[in-house]
Formats: C-alpha cells, structure tokens, sequence
C-alpha cells in the first residue's frame, strides 16, 4: 500500500518559524511520527515524503502519483489551498484519494485562508490539530482506501 | 474524563435519509462505534451523547457543559454550522476544547455549505470521512486535552 | 391521504397583527377554510395543522411527517424562509413534496424577504395571495400527489 | 370578465422541448385546459391567449390591455422575468391585476433565475407546478377581482 | 438641421399612467412644446419624432438616423437606459450627438434606476423636469451642434 | 406600568464569561440594579425578566407581551441581533415600544456584529456601557412611553 | 427671486486647469454668461454667485439660503457629489428646489463618478453641457419655481 | 447540410462604424466570404444569412431553425451576448450544435464584455479573429456536425 | 469635571428642518437641557457645547480637548458618521471618552446610514431617541469617567 | 516562421485523464495533427511544442520565445488563465501574436473558469473544440501574422 | 526650487499620539529633518510646510501652489487618503509632481485604509517608514523635477 | 551587512519591455546603480541579487535568507503581489526586515494591480519611481537595520 504525504510551500521550514501558529516539531519529526503510526497499522504501508515551494513540483509530483499507481494521497497544499487551480485540477485528475491538512485551525486566522479551494477535489479535509492531523489523515486514508 | 457529543438539526435521521451523502450508519451505531472506540484507550472516558434539532437546546447544553465541567467537546453542528451566531458565542463562552465534525465533505457541496462560523470557536474542523470522522475528533481530542 | 399544514413564526398573530400586510382572517380561519377546500375534492383527505415559532420544533415535526408517512406538506416558513437551512436540510431529508405558501407578496418587501432558501426544497412556491394562496397550494398538492 | 394570458420567450416550443423541466403539454393544450377550467366557474370569462418572443410586443400588448379595460392578466414572462424593466414598468402602468407564473420552480435552478424583477409589479408568484400553475392564477386572480 | 426625438418604452402612455412621476401632458402634447419651441430659433429645424416599445426598433431607428445623416437625437430610453448594450452599441456606432432625457428624477426612485449605461454614449444628461426635459435638451443639442 | 426585560442567548452566563468583553456582573445583578432603579421613579414601574437560549421562545414571550398588554420591551436580542428575522418580525407584529440593549460596543467587535437587523423595528438602540446600558434603556423607555 | 449658484471644489480653477474636460470658460465668464441670461427673462431675477472648496462652507451657505428665503438653487457639488452626505442632508434639510449641475458628462468617466449622492435631494440633474448646463439649470428652475 | 448564421445587433453596420474595432469588411463581405469558404469543403452545404436588431427576431429564428431541422448555428449574439437569457434559452432549447463568434477580443473592452452568458448554451466560442473568426466557426462545426 | 458636547453638520438646524424625523428641540434647548440635568449630580461638571459643519473644524476642536484635559466627550458627528476617517481617527487620537449620539434611530433609514465609523472609537452609542439620547449619553460618561 | 505552442499545467495527461471533459486525443497525437495540419500550408512554418507544470516555466519560456524572435504563439494556460498575472503580463511584455486556446467550453463550468485574465493579452480566444481548437488557432495566426 | 510639504487630519499631534504606531517625532521635529536634509544637496530648496485639519484648507492650499508655480508636492493625505475626491481632484489639477507619504504600513491595517484613493493622482507612494519616508520623498521628487 | 535584491516575474526583461511603464534601465543597470549607492554608506554592505519567474524559487530564496542570516530584503515580487500567498507567508516567516518596490504607480494602473497582498509581510512599500525606488528602499532599509 502506497500512500504520498505532500507537503506545500514553507512547511521545509516547520518547527522554525512562527512556533505559535505551527508547533515545534520539524518536518523530520513528522516523518518519524508517521512513519512509526504506519507501522502500528497490520498493513504493509509505504509512506513516500515530499515538500516544495514550487506548484509546479506538485502538480508534477501529484501526475508521477498516478502513473506510479499510488493508493493515498495526503496533502498539506499550505498557501497554495486558496489559490491554486492548477493543484485542485491535478487532484481532480489524479482520482485518487486525498486528505487534505492544515496545521492550524484555517477558521480563526486572516479572511483569505477560510476558504479552500483544493478541498473540493479531495475526500475530506482535517485542520487544527497540528502534526496529529496527519496522523488522523493517515488513519481517515486507510479507512477510505 | 467527559466527553460530550453533541448533534444538530436533522441528525437524528442519519442512516434514513440521503444516505449516498450521509452513509448508512444510525445515530445509534454511531454511538456504539465510539464507545467501542474510546475504550481501546486505556483512560476512563464517560461518552455523553446529545442531538438536538433545537439551536436553543444546543446553546443550553453548551451552558450545562461548561457548569459540570466536561473536558471535551464533538459537536457537528449540521446546519447551524453556517449561520448560528448563537452557538458561535456558546462555544467561545465555555472556553472547553471542541472538535467540529462534518460527515460530508462540505467544500464540494452548494456554495453556501462551505464556510463554517462555528469552527472559528473549535480547536479544528474534521470533515468528509462519514462516522470516522467522529472517530478521529476523539482522538485528536484526547492529544488536546 | 395525510397532508400537513406548517406555519413559521408569528403566524399565530395572524388577523391580529399588521393586517394590512398579512390580512384579517386568523389562523382558525385559514384551518376552517381549508378544511371546507378539502371536502370539495372526493378524496378522504386528512390535514394536520402544526404552527411553532420554534425552527426546531418544525424540524421536529418535518422528521415526524417523515415517520408517520405523510402524503404531502404545505409550508409557510415564514422568517425561516430567508435563513433557515436547517429547515431547508429537512425537506430535503423527509422528501414528500411539499409546497412554500407565503401570505404577502415577497418580490415587493424588504430587500432580504425577496430570496427564498427553503423553496429550493419544496416543488413549488405561492405567494401573494393571503389565505388563498393555501387553497391554491393544496390544490397543487393533490395534483402533484 | 376579460383576462389575457400572456406567456414570454420560447414558451410556443412547450412541449416541444426541454420536456423533463416543461413537461409535454404543448401551449395548445394549455389554452384548451384553461378554457376548460374556465367553464367549472359561472362567470362569463373571456380568455385572451398571447405569446412572443419579443419584449416589444408584450409591453404593446399591455398597453392594449390597458386601453381596451380587461380586467385581469396571467403573465409567465419567462426569460424577460429576470432582466425586463419595460415589462416591469409595464405591469406598473396598466395597474391590472396580474399574477406571474412559471412551469418549473425557479428557485432550483440556475442562480440568475432565483430572482424575480417582474414579480414586484404584480398581485403575486405562483412557481413550480407546470401547466397545473395556470389553473391556480386562474383561480387566484378570480378571487382578486 | 434634422432632429430625432426617440421615446423608449411605455412613453405612449404619458399623462395616461403614473401621472405623479410622469406628469400629465401626453407624447402629443410634448410633440407640441418642442415644435413650438423649435419655432423660437431661427433656424430651420425637422424635428422627428418616434416611440417605440421594441429596443430592436430603436436600434434600427438609430441606424435610419445614421444614413439618413441627422444632425442630433434626443433620446429618453425609458427602461432601456439601465440595461441595453444594444441602444449603448448604437449609439455608440452613430456616432451624431446625443442629449438623454428623462421625466422624472432617476436619483431618488429605485436602486436600479441610478445607473444609466446608455448616458455613456450621450453627450450629456438630463433629468427630473419632466416634459420641460426635452426643450432643454433641444437647446444643449443646438449648442453642441 | 408593565415594562418586560428580555435577555438573548448565552446571557445566563453573564459575570461568569468573556468577563474582559461583558463584565463581571450576574444576570441576579443586573435584575437587582434595574429593579432598585426602577424604585427611583414614583411610577409603579413592574419588571418582568425573561432570559432564553431559544429564538422560538423569545418570540413566544413577544406575542404574549402582546396579549398581556405590556408597556415597553428592553431587549438585548445578543446573537440574534444580527441574524433572526423572526424575533424582527415579532418586534414589528406586537408593535409595543422597544429599546435595543448591548452590553458590548457592536461596533469595534467582529464584522458581523456591526450590523442590527433587529434595532430597525425597535425605537432605538444602546451600546458599549455594560450593565448601565440597561438603566439607561428603561430611562429611555419610560421617557417614550 | 433670488438663485444662488453654488460651485464645489475646484471649480475656482475652472477655464485653468484640465480644459478638455471642463472647458476653456472661466467661473467669472460662467457668472457673466448666467446674468446676460437671467435678463432675458422679463422677471426680476436676483443671482447670488458662491464657490467654496470647503464641504463645511457649502453646508453653512446652504442653512444661509434657508434663512434667508432663496427661491432656487443651482448647485455643482463636484467632488462632494459623490461623498458628501452633508451637503445630502442639508439639501433636503433646506427644502428649496434645487439643480444639479456636472460641466462634463459624469457617466464616461472614472467608475466612482457615475452615482451621485447628492442628486437625489435635488429636483433633477443636469451633465455633460459645460457652462451651458447652467444656463439650463437656471430655465429648469424658473419653470419649478 | 443546413447552416444559419445569426447576426445580432447593430451588426448590419459592420464596416462602416467602428472599424478600428470591428473591420472594414461589410456583412456582404462576410456572406461571400463563407460562401466561398464553404465551397472549399467537399460537402453540400447551404449557408443561411440572418441579422436582426431585434433580440425577439433571433429568438424566432431560432425556433424555426428548430422546426427545419438546421444541422448547426453560428452566431454572433452582440450585445445580447451579455444579457439575453431569452436568446440563451432558445439555443438551450433548440439543441442544435451552435458556435458564437465575436469579431473583437471581448476580454480587453469593458468590464461588462467580459462575460458571455449565450456562451454556456453553445459549443464553444471564438473571439478576437474579426471575419476570419466565422471562417474558424464554419470549420469548427462542420468538424462537431 | 469638564465635558464637551460636539454636534455635527446640520444640527444648528435642528427644531426647524425635518422635524417628523429630529424633533421640535433646538439646539439651544438642547443645551439648557443637559445643564439642567447636569446640576442633578453632585458633581462640578463644566459642559461646553460646540457645533460645526466643518469636519475640519471638529477635528480641531477634538485636539483641543486633548490638549485642555477634558473628561469626557459627547459627540453626534451627524452626515460625518458614515464618512469621516479624520473624526474617527482623530476621536482614537484624543483618547478621552466618548458616547456617540444619533437623534433619530439609524437603523430604520437609508441603507447608508446603518453602519457607524466613527462609533468604533467610542465607548459606546445611544440612537434614536431624540433629544433624550444627549441626557442618557450624560448619564453614560459620568458612570465611565 | 517559428510558432510555439505552449500547454500549461496538467494537460500532459490529456487521453489519460477526465476524458468526458477533455476528449481522448493525448498531447502526442495533439502535436502530430497540428504538424500535419502546418502542412497543408504552403509556408515553412517550424511548430516548437511546450508543455509545463510551472508558472515560471512558462513564463521563461515566453521571453526566449521573445528573444528568439517567434512569429506567433498559440497557448492553452489551462488552470493559469484564471489566475496568473505573471503570465498575462509576460504576453504583454513579449508582444508577440497570441492566441489563447481551451479544450473544453469554459463558460459551462465552474464559475471561476468563466473569466480568462490571459486572454486579455492575446489577440482572440478558442474555446470549446477540443483539439481541433488549436488547429483553428493555427489558421487564425496564420492570418493575423 | 519650492516645494510643498502638506500633512492632513491629525498630524498636528504626531509624536503626542498613538507612537506606536506612528512614532514619537513631532511635526516640529519633521520639520526640521526636512531642512537639514534640503541643505545636503546643493540645489536652492525651499521648503514650505503646511498642515491643516480642513480638507478645504488642503484643497486651497493646492490650488495656491498651482498659482505660485510650485516645483514639487510631498503630501500625507492621512484620513482624506480613503475618502477624499476632492483631494484628488486637487491633485489632478494643479498637475505639479507630488509624492504621498504615509507614516505607518497602510497594507497591514485596518481594511479601509489599504486602498489610496488620492496615489492614483501622484507620481508615486512611499509608506511605513516614519518620519524617513518624508526624506526618502524629498529624494524621490528631486529625481523626478 | 548582507541585503538581498529579490526581483520577481518578467523582471529580466527591464529595460526591453513596455519601457513606456517601467523605463529604460535593465536589470544590470539596477545592480550597478545599487552597487554604487550602496558604496556612498561607510557600511560594508553585501549586496545579493536575484530575479525569478518562479514564485516557488523566490518561497526558496527567502528560506535560504532566512538560514544565512541576511540583515534585509528589498523586494518587488511583480506580477506575485497580488496574488501569491505562499511569498506572503515566506516573508512572515522569516521574519528579516523586507521593503517592498514597485517600479510603476500600482494605484493608477489595471484595478487588480492596486492592492498589494505581500506589502503587510513588509516594512513598508515604495511605488511609483523606477529604478531610483530600489536607492530610497536600500536607505530606509538602513535606516531600520
């Protein structure tokens, strides 16, 4: 079982900037946490990790999802949630399952960021809980799949 | 440790009605499923569940939460997600740690499902995994408290 | 043949409170008169007459219609019609046709009376034409039936 | 008793198409099943049948209205409902009792037909209900004047 | 020195409707003022007067004008002032100078009366002197040409 | 003289949260300091206090106030004020003096609070001054009545 | 009959600056250009010339005009026609018909130029003629008055 | 094989008002033009020229295009592109594969060009190409048809 | 204890214009009422009573308090209400109390005047009651201040 | 002559994906038609295909493409049409003959796929035809270089 | 060389009021950077300060500098920034190059004040660093003169 | 001292391009100038250049300043300002003191140019003065460094 975790622009630097919105764990820590969460699961999960600042990358990364055949997709898209048509459209036509998280609760924070625009292409969405919301994501994920 | 569950408007049809939005799932099984849930953690959680078509009644056990000292809240608030200043206040008033959770995916639904007022007043927002996200709303609720 | 009569809020004033908006005949009237309707048509027509200035208790009574297998709603949402969505959800969710009466004229109020939310649910909308309107609705609704 | 059915653009192809939103009567069987309707009263009534497609020749033909002294109008403007402010107008300054209607419920429809500029120069609205719609103005506008 | 006076939707019915907005002289009247007052000038002025319900007669009207090399129009559009491109177009494509008029004030009557898409076209406005309007308008026009 | 104090949702927490926001008096307080107030007129001023959660029942309490004939209403609709439509409409229906009341200053809070839609069927509206707005409504009030 | 002729700010420049749009005519030659007109009627028409870039200034000449008894206003509100909800309200306040006058056409320009506030507490308005408008307004008046 | 082209508004003036924008070609010109087009293709195609001023004429034209059984459309609706739910309507409710074409590029003119509401009732759209533009729409259709 | 009593544009009107909807007081009566109330209380209050239709003007005044150590402020801005950024910055600048003031009740006007800028850098604003409002507002500060 | 056909992002998985929206031809096949279709041309016309996932590609791309002096370029931005500036403004800066091509009619799709920002930098726009589009934009730049 | 250096609303406080946000120099202190400044280039500079509270006196001050033939403006709308045509009015006017600056960020502020109404009419805009944008706009205009 | 000079899309081609709107100096003529303003300040300033057309390599040009401890960022992110929220949350987060730079007056150009997203993640904003805006960025950034 194939699952990628996309992570989108500024979450490199995770745990380093603006601790108070983002927590302190690093994207490595995330890694870890996950990984070892995958493996309380009886399935053979393999979980792929992957970050850019560039939608360009992602759009890529989420085309190389489908011909790889991957069964999951977890994604942060960060910035790009609200404004990035190219993402919701690779999403939409990659067709396969998606859960999309945000670390901070996007309803309390700036106007701009209380709508998302990816979420539409993805099963459902999951925000507020920091680095835990991708431990739920995964757990929602093998649920679905 | 006490935990509410709170349901709004028309929930109590759940598994009965639109089932291709809402799933086959009863209130009922819902609540079987977390209790079987909560007691795969080693911790002494009192589930209390409670639907209500009445925002009133929703505001009044807000209230009630908050004087018998609950250390937790799930509350979808269905339709009063969109438009109940009246919960919004509630939630912000009783200052105990909410989880939101939707059973479908509101971001591809009519225009007007797709900002929450209430979730601004809860820790995080879960939505579109059906009974699961009921499921993950405790757990993340666990970490948080 | 089981049909419910559902008037929003205030509508207990009726005949009493701005009768030049609203008109003269009370909410007794309005039930005589389409009682008297009702046996013009050779059909054993029942009609159940329900008013609450409660959102909840209309949903209450939408779930209950829903239960008790009624034939067809006639509703007047009053306030409800321009902000109700759990009202709107439970239409949805009971599904027996239904028909929106409103007694004055929509299109020439106040700007926010001039969309109606809830009549997206129902087959269809009368109004403008004081108690009347709820004749003719029932006549729709027996041809819709 | 002089009443004129006017009915807007595209409404001559009723029955012709779009049949799953304008069901199949043709206008023809609309025309006969008014003066059917309009026999079961004992008033003497006259119905005058009118359709374009030009906003043109329905605001003429409101003028004539005017001028020759019907008594009553049933108006579906179809298309001009939406955009028309010389049929509004119109409708202002024949000062005749006119009831709009429409085949299908325009509040599930596209978002520019939920509102009506029309509506607001006449008695009332009645939505939904097909040809059925007709028999109700019929009926309303009886009672109106 | 050729004049068009072009009276849009409704305008036949001067002094017959809505005498409080509009006044009470009718078309032929207002044909009478504006000859007599032609008369004052010592120039030699065709006036030409034309109405028309059909935004589409207007427009070819103002293509008649176009080739037939009128010196001025003036125009009051009525209805088609706040929404015909294609009498704005027309204008536009004739290219003679052009005075609006209107009879009554379109600042303090209905919200969608303040803006005039046609005036763009114009080389200026006039309005709420009801028939004294047009004279004025005359003799802005006799100006600029 | 009957005078019937209305409290919206959420105010039977006053004194007990978001003190910053709305004072550290109790709801008993507030009852106490107008019923003393209300003592230092030589009218025979009579205090009905009426606290709910539940919309349905304010406007339950505002046609009784109707029937039974009050004087004059204090309302501080709370999150009402801004979304009921109902409790509006009952306002406008009983038709008996109103003063709105906010214990906090609507209008350097959130973007929501700013507008009332409940204050345009009341005689006027205060905010900003804790508890002492109250006082100062039923000074108002009696001025009015 | 005493008019008073109020400029707004800027137009103390007029003839000056940005001739293309406002013309080459100075406020003097504009003031000349009305008294020649005035004595071509045969009443005793008294013009009272004022110019203020000052909204306050407006207002005050406004309140001076109600005491001192004016028949007639003609007044060119220029950057405060779209702003100033003093001269609005003193408009009305003084009661004493007034002309609105804009020397370009105010519909071809910058979007926020197209809606005057101002106009709706005048009689009518007049755009788009230069100095001549004027002229216009003083006939418009004279046939008010 | 049966193809009507549609002209719309003020389009009978092609060539002679507003080359800048909309060419030198006349509508002649246009007509040879697709005629000798159409000849280059090896099938029997008759070419069927209609302009009209009036939005109603498009209208009936298009029923009756309906009624003869045209194979395609193309149409250049003008200024009803932006407001003619009438002319949207038709096409909707004819059904016959239609192409609209723009000689200017609508997306660098005014703000209200920049939305095509006839568009969403056709199968595609062509702008900007002047008269080669319909050359483009013959070949587009021929390739649907 | 000094206090200053700022009104606004048009007020020095008041008593002699629009009196259906400001009242038959002067200003003058104003002012010898709120000295009458102001001796009721025990304390040495100075009021000082300013009017200007200059928003400059207030502005000024407004620094002068600042710089001569007033107590408290009473302000009615009137028209600058809705409009000036200057009054309301220059009110946050001066940091003294202040209670706004609206004769009339402005939510039951023009849509214009339902939103208060300036009231955000008030403690609070009484509306609606007419000359009585200015003694409440009194009342209000000396319990602030 | 040198033309560049660039493709913005996801439309390398065109055949692969969504192929009810966007047909079944894949970018291959897309580019073997449009060289056989530059065949048929008597010129030596060089087609340079481009595809990208990324904004900044794209838009290095079209500064080489400025450098390189390219007679015309053809451009589906797919999801970039409704969102990038920075490619509308690199086809302004590059000011070579554009033209802006969709595979799916995008005026009967979401809403936010109705407002093309590109095409305003272009000469004209395709929209609807699949494929053969980009043929006909070929045709159309043929004709404009 | 002269040039103007206007300040608005409230900058007669500069250094007394709100110095967290901007600053705690006076207008004094402004001042006289200014003229240290003016002395490091060689050119003869005369600086002419000018602050007013009086979006008259600004206007005027304006219309004086055009008069005296002024070489450059340096001006800090303030609140009239957002608001004032008049201003801008000014500014187009005298047609001599200006600068706005403003002492704080105005892009992470309030909402209203994120949009310069008056920079439109001026060369360019400096905002967010203090006193030295005032500096760095005396700069600014010596380039540019 | 290290500062970086971050240049955004299309900004490569300064000096090539619509030199009309943004002059005649490339982007070489931008360092150099900088470099030998930079040498006027007995500071040992580093100064480090970089342009994109990638909004995803600027998100990873401010981390890598962010990591290397640059003292200050002068930016102009082009065509991003508008519409990029990950280069708004990258200037958040790494939180060095960054002055925004505007070749043209954004407030007099396309309307979609006139707000800027990324300006509140800066100091302050320069508009309107070509290169030399670069100069007077670099003094107030050392000014606040």
């Amino acid at each position: 079982m194939k699952i990628c975790i996309i992570n989108g622009p500024n979450l490199q630097l995770l745990g380093k900037r603006e601790t108070a919105i983002y927590g302190k764990s690093s994207l490595n820590d995330l890694k870890n946490t996950l990984i070892e969460k995958s493996k309380t699961h009886n399935k053979n999960i393999n979980l792929d990790f992957f970050q850019s600042n560039h939608e360009g990358e992602i759009v890529d990364k989420l085309a190389e999802i489908f011909n790889k055949k991957y069964d999951g997709i977890i994604i942060n898209p960060a910035a790009f949630t609200h404004t990035s048509v190219a993402v919701y459209d690779a999403l939409k036509a990659v067709d396969i399952p998606a859960v999309e998280v945000h670390l901070s609760n996007i309803h309390n924070r700036e106007e701009f960021r209380k709508r998302s625009l990816t979420a539409g292409a993805c099963k459902g969405q999951i925000c507020g809980f920091g680095v835990k919301g991708y431990e739920l994501a995964l757990e929602a994920l093998l649920e679905i799949i």
